[in-house]
């Protein structure tokens, strides 16, 4: 299941060699995980059926809005719908067919080959943490993000093993100029990381140089004919697909780049109180992204995003690991895997304000419920805090620990001759003990996932060391990983034309930061 | 799914009665689960029928230890198993064949005939931690269990919603004596809960107590005729059946009460470090624990137990919500079902010292798989800490709360026409929300699962509040809950009645420690 990076040499002579060779030792590569166990489907075909057939209702009854975007309401015009100012509502079925040249997964590259990503099937890609305005850790409390907390965020994305993938705006530099710090947050991933990343959809022309930064690290003839960005595009729920989102993906699907479509709902508010309606509003929604996308590009790769939450109907807040947002995360994976699309939901999500216990409940409910859902790409697989407002340092290494934990539920049960382990039970017998026999011996170093963070101690040792809590441990890891940290290496002619074009388009216009 | 409890009137005018009243409107009673959803099936058919062959295998060449019994060696041998010296072997099949009178479910009786639970089916019944000699609470740090905290304890679980079952020993009163302390912890579930509790399993002479008490309770025509007992019956892995816990098995079974026949392994140390390998002892030692007990009363109620957990090859320690105990939870549950019994496993169960994020992690993992591996009955399914050497109060408070999150996603999808919630899509459509929408005001105080601990307010509230953690916020409410408990009514010549048995039990003999 693992297997050590080829140990790439530094460029420059006999220290960066070395210190290559001793990366190469720290930084296992880990495959995106192949699910060897099934999924759980929790809803009959029956359900399925009620709902998909409601939102073809939906979807021929009330429409949806397409906002100052009179060229897509023109593309709807001629794919057949009916199009009423901004509203466009379609005949049953139209959506639905118009999605079946979406590719049911597809190969995301990576600068490093090694690191390549397939997105779709029974895979699970995993991601971290995207959008938030603030940063948390134990010395400097919650603050603004800025680009070094961006760049510290890359860097222990790459460092991790079970993070597959280097994310998009793994925090919000606010230090930079709204209309610049997409090229900063570029420009980091393509060069601090060496997986695969996502680009810009906050305008048009944020996710164009995405595409142009692109070509530049992976040649444009590359580019033109590989998908080397996955963005995320949200939906307006409910029903609306503003010009802004619309137009990066645009952008992209004409690239023949990958976007989620994802409505964006926070149920009671952009949905209603009910999983059943939810799921209905969930799925018509991503059939007209989808199929939006395949007007622009037939065959442009696309993945089927949920991300639910409920609200807390006390406080309006939004409330997350509840079996509510269960539910749908499980129903909307059957309802994706029923149109042969890759599928984006859960991750580390959690309500919590600290990296604690009810954090770390949250979350684990709900990894372990995206991992059982079949959901192919994990956006936010670590260092989520506070809904979503804040990336924290100390959880991002707690969650990535903990991501360990899918990869070998995932993998299933080895029924080897060797795992059945008759030998050893011949072996050992009636009231004897297995820690010295042969079997254990051959086997206990890969026998069980292994935690790079928690705590096992007995409880005299564990309190002589200081009584730590995961907190205070994870506070540690953080500063040895970016301690540790190398950059991947790169090559110098690329890096200075990734450094020109950063510096060419920030001098081009001045900062705005509204 | 949820009731509140007839209001019993208190006995002795007025006072009593209006306290019963506000009673009645605090402590909701809880139905046990009913599952709606499927199980979660990890082995394919021929992985199960492998494991079940090599659990044939096992049981024929090697056998099982029972050890200074003679009874019980005589029992195997008139059954038509080989015996030699304390070693048993087993015919291939014959031990199956004799867990065939094993009911698939049965029905515990609670002294309030509301708190009954059905074990078997597709039904969870959840019970709080088992065990740990100390507890820990924020204010008085790790200790010594005592027997107020063990009435704590009690009254904690009696207060809880979401647990069914007053559990067995919730601590270990290590301020009474050894031989004496079954009587103070029986008479402690009897009197200051009215849901089923366990049995002492410590001596035979103390499961005959168990009865007795449970006799005076419940009428001793009532206790010949059903089950008002399940305890916990481990079996010393590998392969060994002690005379003290089948002492205790044979007391209850002859009197028609339940034991969950339970493999206690720490996996390495008392099982192969294989899931498959494991899967096999667990398969064995069990159906070797439920043929014997329907040796000694055929159609005696028992249950499937599996209490496993891997090794942290590194420090020795036994670690928990880890993928492999997930594995051996999942994968025991399908070969429970397959013999027809009900199954116990899962937990609140974490190795970490404090109820901090890696406990909850922990916690989470197992309490997820539990629900999907179709547990039937959950001991520890709140309080555990620290391996199960300590009874947390916060986590106890904390993990019961989790627990409502297992009840809302066993409960399924609901696609009633309301829920299917097309009126309130049509209605709001798009750009709107649906806070204020009729279907929303209808259903919104029922729609959600609600925490009752956990915090979901804006960053500047939570500051404002004392920027409290989740452990802060347990320790509130445990005072809350202990602070507003009152004892359900029970019968003063009842009381009496026990009060005089558990006083002349303990006059009878000396005090012992050891």
């Amino acid at each position: 299941m693992e297997q050590t990076a080829p140990g790439r040499r530094g460029r420059g002579g006999g220290g960066a060699a070395r210190r290559a060779e001793r990366r190469a030792t720290k930084v296992e590569l880990v495959r995106f995980i192949e699910r060897n166990i099934p999924n759980l489907e929790i809803l009959n075909e029956e359900a399925l059926a009620i709902i998909e057939a409601n939102a073809e209702t939906l979807l021929e009854e009330i429409g949806v809005n397409f906002v100052e975007n009179p060229a897509a309401l023109e593309r709807w015009r001629q794919a057949g719908a009916d199009v009423l100012g901004e509203r466009v509502r379609f005949p049953r079925g139209l959506v639905r067919q118009l999605c079946a040249t979406a590719p049911a997964s597809f190969v995301q590259h990576a600068r490093n080959p090694d690191r390549n990503v397939t997105i779709g099937g029974r895979n699970l890609v995993l991601a971290p943490v995207y959008g938030p305005p603030f940063v948390r850790d134990i010395e400097g409390g919650r603050r603004y993000a800025r680009i070094e907390d961006f760049r510290n965020f890359v860097k222990l994305g790459q460092m991790s093993k079970w993070l597959h993938h280097s994310g998009g705006t793994v925090c919000e530099p606010t230090d930079v100029a709204v209309n610049k710090r997409h090229l900063d947050m570029l420009h980091a991933h393509m060069t601090l990381s060496d997986k695969p990343y996502m680009g810009s959809v906050t305008e048009p022309s944020r996710a164009a140089d995405s595409v142009e930064m692109s070509k530049i690290l992976f040649g444009a003839d590359f580019v033109d004919q590989n998908t080397v960005l996955t963005s995320l595009v949200n939906i307006n729920s409910p029903l609306t697909f503003d010009a802004t989102m619309m137009g990066a993906l645009e952008v992209y699907a004409a690239a023949g780049q990958a976007c989620i479509v994802s409505p964006f709902i926070v149920g009671g508010a952009m949905a209603p109180v009910s999983v059943a309606g939810t799921l209905t509003q969930v799925l018509a929604e991503v059939m007209v992204g989808v199929a939006y996308s395949q007007l622009i590009r037939a065959g442009a790769p696309v993945i089927f995003g949920t991300f639910v939450t409920s609200i807390d109907m006390n406080s309006g807040a939004p409330t997350f690991g509840t079996p509510e947002a269960a539910q749908i995360t499980l129903g909307a994976g059957q309802l994706a895997r029923r149109m042969g699309l890759p599928y984006r939901s859960a991750g580390s999500f959690c309500g919590s304000k600290l990296p604690d216990a009810q954090a770390a409940y949250e979350t684990a409910n709900t990894l372990n419920i995206g991992l059982l859902a079949g959901v192919n790409f994990m956006l936010h697989a670590a260092g989520w805090l506070e809904g979503g407002l804040v990336a924290s340092y100390e959880k991002f290494v707690m969650d990535a620990d903990q991501l360990g934990t899918l990869h070998r539920l995932a993998a299933g049960v080895d029924m080897s001759a060797s795992a059945q382990a008759m030998d050893a039970l011949r072996e050992v017998g009636p009231g004897g003990h297995f820690l010295g026999c042969a079997h254990t011996q051959a086997h206990f170093k890969e026998a069980f996932w292994r935690t790079e963070l928690l705590d096992y101690k007995p409880f005299e040792t564990w309190e002589e060391e200081g009584a730590r809590d995961t907190v205070t441990l994870a506070t540690a890891r953080v500063k040895k990983l970016l301690g540790a940290y190398e950059a991947p290496p790169i090559d110098p002619g690329i890096l200075e034309a990734l450094d020109a074009y950063v510096a060419q388009k920030k001098a081009a216009v001045p900062d705005a930061f509204l």
